[in-house]
This record gives C-alpha cells, structure tokens and sequence, in this order.
C-alpha cells in the first residue's frame, strides 16, 4: 500500500505540487493509501451557492442536474463546482481505514460518519445518482469517497435523524465560532440571521449575550420575522438590503441607540454587504463574514475608506468542536429543532 | 454651501445611494460641501498593483501613463483603477475647510497633509501631470482633491522628507496592525518581508516579540537577504515560492523545531499564497492577510479543508495611530530610514 501525504497531495494530478482544494484534477482511485479512509457515500449536501448554480445552469431539470453533477465528478475526481468553486459535504459509512492510521483515529468500519471537510477537496465516485431533494440540496447517491488524514468529521449521534445532523453539520462552523466571539452584554446583529447558518448564530449569540445584550436579526424581509422572534431567537428584527449600507447604518443606529454593534456577523450569500457590515459595527468591533460571497478587496478598502477600526475575521468553516457544538443546539432547543426538521431536513 | 453626507455618498453619481468607493462615477466639482475639506494635490501614490497595470498596458510609455491616468480619473471622477480596483493616496496643502467642520478637525488652511484614505473613494481633479517617479509609484500633478468628514489623514511632520514620509504611510497599517497583534516570546513569520511593508512589519514584530521570540522573514528570493539580516529586522531568511504551500510548510518546519508560527503575516503582492500562511501557522494561532491578492473564499476554504482552527484577519489598512506609528520607525531607527530613503523615496 503507498504511503500518502497529510493533506491529500499525492492524489494531486494537475497542476502538480499544489494541495488538492486548489487543485483542478485529483485522482479518484478507491484504492486507498496508508493514511487515507474510504467512504460507502450516502449522500452529499452540495454547497448552497454551488448547488443554486446547478439548478440555474440546468433550468431546474432533474436529468440534466444529474448530468452536471457527473460531468464535475468525472472531469476533476471530485464535486468542485467550476463557476463557484466550492464543494459542499457528505454522509456515508466508514468502508476501510489505512493501517497508518490505526491508534490514532477513533473509527471504525460501519461508523456513520459525515465528513466536514469540503467536497471541493474530497477525491469522489459516483456511480449512480438515486435521489435529489431539490430544496435542501441533498443528493443520495451510490458511490465511495476518501478523507484524507488531515480531514474532520464527525460521527453521527444515535438521537438526531442524518439528514437533519447532515443540514446542521454543515454551517457547524458558523455557531462555533459565535459561540467563541460573543461575550456577556454585547450587542450582536447577524445579517441574514433567519436563514440556515444565521438561525443557529442567532442562538448561540443569545445565550452567550445573555440578559444583558442585544441580539438583532437583519433580513430583506419580514416573511421570517414571526417564526424568529416567537423562537425567541432575537431581541429586534430589522428589515433592509444588506447592499444598502446607508440605509443598515440608519436602521442599526435606530435599534441600538447610536451605540451600533461590538460584533456583526453576515451570514448572507449575496455581494456587496461588505459596507453594511462594517457601519453596522462599533470602532473596535469585529465583523465575522461567514458569507463566501464576501470580497476581500471591498472589505479591506471599505473600512479603510470610511476611517473604520475594525476586526474583519474570514470565516474559518472549521474551529475545534464546531459539530458537537452545533449538534448540541439540535437538543437543547426543540424550537429550534423543529424548525430545522420543517425546513432542511 | 450644501450639507453633505459624513461618508461623502452626496457625491455618488453612478450607481445611486452607494458609497464612493464603490461607486462607478462620483462627482469631482471642487465647489465644497460643508463638511468637506479642498486639497491642493502635489504628488499622488498610486498604489503598487494599480501603477503596475498601468505601466504594463502603456508599455512603459510616459505620454501614455498621463494619458490612463487622466482618462481614470475623466471617467470616474476619482483615481481608482477600473483594472484592480484599487486606488492610492495623496499629499497636498489645505486649500479651504468647511465651516461645519470647524472645532472638530485640528487642521487649518496651509497645513501640509497626507490623505489616508484611498484614491478610490477621493474626488480628484487633475489640471496637469508634472512628473512620473517611476519606480516609486509617485505622480506630481497640479490638481485638487476633497476630503470627505470621515476620510482620515497625517499632518505632515517636519523632520521627515515628504516623499519618504508619503511612502511609508502608504503602508502604515501593516506595522500598526503588527504592533498591537504581536505578544512577547511569540513567532511570527512576514511572508513577503523584504519588500516596503513587509520591513516595517518585521521592525514591529522583532520589537514586541522581543529577544524571547522568534521573527522570521519570507522572500522568493536572497537579493535581499543580506539588507534584512544586517538590518537586524529579522531572525531567520527563507528563501521559498509564497505559492508554494508545501514547500513553505517545511521550511517554515525546520526553522521552528516543527513548532510553527502564532502569527503570519502576509504582505506578497500575488495570487494564491493564502495556502503557504494558513499551513505556516499553528493551530489557534493567526494568519493577518495585508495583501490586496488574497481571495477570501481561499482563505475560508482552505483552512476548512487542512482542518485548521486559525483565525484569519482582513487587513484594514486604517487603525488608530497608524501614521504616529510608523512615521515614528523612521525616527528610531536610522538604519532602515537609510534603507527607505534609497528605495523608496
């Protein structure tokens, strides 16, 4: 058996010498290496931004998704969406584990498992596609995948059903890292706070908040507002365009007394909300951008262009214990939970 | 005399209601607001990347250079590079301040400023291109520009020479970013650390981390290896492709006992070194991205698939005393004014 690299460079075909998230080819052998576990995959949960392009590029076709989807695996060993460049993740059953790794990882064959590194990254086979569920972007398939040593993931607990584990799982990092910033009494505003990931910061700014802060939901409109204030998730609910940085700024200004935000967090995958953002937030604020739309450019001069001294962090999808977190808020909040069930899973 | 909006969106022409960085087109009519500021430019910095473009598409030519920049600047009312997107900055004399500005700025008509917010987002008229300094991106022109009430700016002190001073404001938020991120007995390595920013970050970095610490300087190449280390800027000098994730992940090894560095901090000018930082750090440890290069959804997706817990910072070219800061490494250490002054200014 061939001895394989950390991060997966030996499955690197093209270019040469890189790792394979950037790369444009990987190899998708299931023959494994020494460090390397394969994967039976049950189903994968395409990337939001990547799986909206699908649709659009397929005109909503289901035949023609599928074409797409295979053409992706077969051209790059892996589901790395060409135009928006991201991945997604998946659930399957551990198949084999490479004798390197014995001692050092806690699996074994027949754990159910879902992987939290990209499928941007994850050499992948699929030899048939079974089901599409068309609104959650869940896709059950037949085909085996390889997680690399360098690789997280998480076991799948025995008292939350997959597809909603695999739902939440997959903006883990989001509340994580909420749940990391958030301090007693602060006020926190999350842009896009009633969609998939921004529900699950908006709890976790909550309960680190506490009595003492203020949580705000920002959406582009009020269809939400009701399911996140009866959940209790937020103290005020603003409705605005997050492109519209003149008319956030007035409106946060308004909720917060003129004191603005000590940490904003965007959670909304559309551009341009980068000067929303960072006028919503207080000088020696942090702004958290969780949105893969975020322009790196437009932020480092939009608050160097207003005089703004902020903390702009890129949003790292990984930080230690982000599932058990996440999976945590599934059994804590039955309102939450429900929520969930009703709408992703 | 009309009010004017704090962030200068009265002046936005195309599109409606956004900001001035953003905006395609803004209005250069040198009749002031209320709250604007009129500047006699005398030199403008454009920034690296921007002049870079513009040389490369006039193919060196000067007539063609004043040409670009005048049709830059005809266009958009402003100078910002329709290319990068980036702009610069500008020194000149105070021409004429609003009244509604009156007891709260300190400056009055005839000071000599630095305006340190970019190009981008700055109403510019220029009547005639005097001179082009090449290779140090400074343009002296007969011209005037507005500063907008919440656009920041140096007062131009008496003890340093105008174009060494506008040189290194240009990149003052790098060493006044590193100055407050850096802790005694850490290690942190400057990617990119032989260039302008990149020596004022070492400078910092070898203050705070102090004699405990370890600084570390990345460059592609040893030219400037010998300035650097005689210098004293840094510890150790490697030589490797920032591009490179893999073969900077095993220097970066050697030179630390495999400990890795507790902060990286990014200032090469290209494409594709955001892998090269995050590998180079440790875990829990912070990657401070200065280059206008970085993609953010690399950055985002790249720690997330080696499974990193990194923090990863948008650097904001403004925090306060950023100017203080760096104008005053030029007064503590001859050393490197000598270097400044030879190469850029």
């Amino acid at each position: 058996m061939k001895k394989g690299c950390k991060f997966g460079t030996h499955r690197v075909i093209e270019p040469k010498g890189i790792l394979p998230q950037p790369a444009k080819v990987i190899s998708n052998d299931m023959a494994i290496y020494d460090n390397e576990i394969l994967i039976d995959v049950k189903t994968l949960n395409i990337d939001s931004a990547s799986f909206t392009q699908i649709k659009e590029e397929a005109g909503g076709d289901e035949a023609k998704i599928k074409e797409i989807m295979m053409g992706i695996v077969k051209d790059a060993g892996k589901h790395k969406n060409p135009v928006t460049g991201s991945g997604g993740m998946l659930i399957g059953t551990v198949a084999q584990i490479g004798p390197a790794l014995e001692g050092t990882t806690d699996l074994k064959v027949g754990d159910k498992i879902a992987t939290l590194v990209s499928l941007s990254l994850t050499p992948l086979v699929i030899d048939e596609i079974l089901e599409i569920r068309m609104n959650i972007d869940q896709v059950d398939i037949k085909g085996k995948a390889i997680l690399f040593e360098s690789g997280i993931y998480a076991k799948l607990p025995d008292d939350i059903p997959e597809n909603l584990a695999l739902s939440v799982l997959d903006v883990a990092g989001a509340p994580a890292q909420t749940a990391k910033l958030v301090k007693p009494g602060q006020t926190v505003l999350v842009i896009g706070g009633a969609g998939k990931s921004g529900m699950l910061c908006l709890y976790e700014a909550k309960k680190r908040a506490g009595v003492t802060g203020q949580v705000i939901c920002l959406q582009h409109s009020d269809k939400a507002k009701d399911r996140v204030m009866d959940a209790g998730l937020a103290d005020d609910f603003i409705v605005a365009d997050a492109t519209d940085a003149v008319d956030v700024l007035r409106k946060v200004e308004e909720v917060t007394g003129g004191n603005m935000c000590d940490l904003v967090i965007n959670c909304v995958n559309i551009p341009n909300t980068e000067m929303a953002s960072i006028l919503a937030t207080k000088d020696d604020g942090t702004v958290y951008f969780f949105s893969m739309a975020t322009s790196f450019t437009k932020a480092a001069l939009g608050a160097e262009g207003v005089g703004k001294d902020v903390t702009m962090i890129v949003g790292n999808g990984y930080t230690k214990g982000h599932a058990e977190i996440t999976l945590q808020i599934m059994r804590e909040s039955q309102t939450l939970r429900d929520i969930y069930e009703s709408l992703y899973a």
